[in-house]
């Protein structure tokens, strides 16, 4: 059964694959453009993808922030520097933000559980 | 099967149902103007859709947007015109509004869908 | 079978167990002056919790909305002094605000509902 | 010399007289909408108007906040519940609430100025 | 003595210069996609610019309404065209966008008077 | 004569005597909380404020941005970091916060003068 942060995903490859069915060649740009802005730069990428989380967390979009959350699991993001980013994005957007960050949070568990699920099958 | 346009219009109906054993003139009126401010005057009512459906888009408000497109879809925009309309929501409101736009396309394909439906069971 | 406010404040109990496991000072300290604000003081604690809740509604935050009523259920706020703070919120924020407003007005009716159901069992 | 918040006003008014000479009965009618929703109901006017400068807060509108201040201090809010008003608005809308709460109780500041300069001339 | 809107155009491109001095390849392609959306498609470019208004209005910034604002008073939007568009953008915005649609139609009234007196030199 | 950001400064200095000449325990707890947050930690002082600027940006809060982008220059950001930071907010809040953008560079470009100007009076 696939976890909620795949299941996510899964249905956001989905609808991308509709959004690109009817995307002009502004659309198509702008998501081009929505890709290089992470790249590697002369900000490293993890810092990148913080700047992402927190800015989609005082915007409070749930999407956006599952999104940089396993970006950020990927690029190492231990959990006191998610903590650090989350309560940054607390402070600047107060308590409207709470529902958003205990979401990301409960996320954040279940990917660490997964990864370690994924592990578990005992190679090592 | 009721689709799921058709499942939050009746669920929309529903819930204004209750809103309306608890609402006083004030919100009475309001949902008074709500209503006469898309109708046809010295702008047709299909621009007065695409004007509600960036608005509901740039706030990010996912039922405001399905509510416009099927209002959209009634006034005969086309793909284009709704891709151009979303385009410039999307410009102006950013990726935070990707998701939403994700959504708002996925609904048109369906309602699309239904009226090809609606329309198989082959009468002529 | 618990209310959908039951199975809500649930949810949100379990959530925050997750946040407070990841949470350091700062979050923490967050929560409490979050908890702090809403209590007796030069305001009697309902108005606080209409203010938390017309605050709630501009921003458009179901949870928040969630949590507010159901505190303004506790202090007896009546269905009137509910409308007109819902009224105020509308106007300030406008038809963005009346999908939320609506399922405010839908869990306001379920509590009632609630509140007569647990007093049913006809204990005198 | 008038003060900041009566040059605010004679500027709103100036400015309201041209909406009206463009404005529609739409418009015209929200007009009289956002008037009565803060009038004496089942809530006073004082507690209507502390809901209506929290939302202007939370939402961040200078010009909203200002209004509903002079208002405040025309219906003898005290500083304590003026500070139990912003202090839930910073809570709930975050740090970047604070440049609006600064301007708020900088207004505020000088409106008690104001009514003490007034009294000033002496007339017992 | 330059309007108000055309001072605001000056220190416009002014700022603009800035920007581009600093500016990476990945916000210059954002510059040319904002200013490729507002062109003529299938939607006509009158249209285009009242969508841009209106999400200007309701996510309320003033700097967008007045750049929108002249390029509608050169695309020919009617004194009517106009108040049905930010009729719409109340509605769906609140009493919170009142101060913006205050600015905006100070503006436009302005912008006729320039057009009055840029004719009234007499020539013919 | 006062740089624009020292006469921000000043003035926000100013505004926060009187904010504390009102300011109950809460209040000054949040204050508290704000200024902590952006303290070393697992993540370096640098980014922290690179995301406190972000999350300006995205908010659309001119104070907030100024307030960082002061503390960037002081943490050393190189124009660069600085571009790369607000591209992202550009990308994730869409042209509704150019105008921010633009003076946030502006005020960026007078601040490089400055430090080269108080260097001027040419002590080695």
């Amino acid at each position: 059964m696939p976890s909620k942060i795949e299941a996510f995903q899964q249905e956001r490859e989905r609808l991308n694959d509709i959004v690109m069915k009817y995307a002009g060649t502004g659309i198509k740009r702008f998501y081009n453009l929505d890709w290089q802005v992470y790249r590697e730069g002369a900000l490293p990428v993890k810092t990148k993808e913080l700047l992402g989380l927190v800015a989609s967390l005082v915007l409070r979009c749930d999407d956006c922030i599952f999104f940089h959350l396993a970006r950020c699991k990927e690029e190492g993001v231990t959990d006191v520097e998610l903590e650090e980013t989350l309560n940054i994005g607390l402070i600047v957007g107060g308590s409207i933000t709470i529902p958003h960050m205990r979401r990301a949070l409960a996320a954040w568990d279940e990917m660490k559980g997964d990864v370690a699920r994924q592990k578990e099958p005992g190679d090592g």
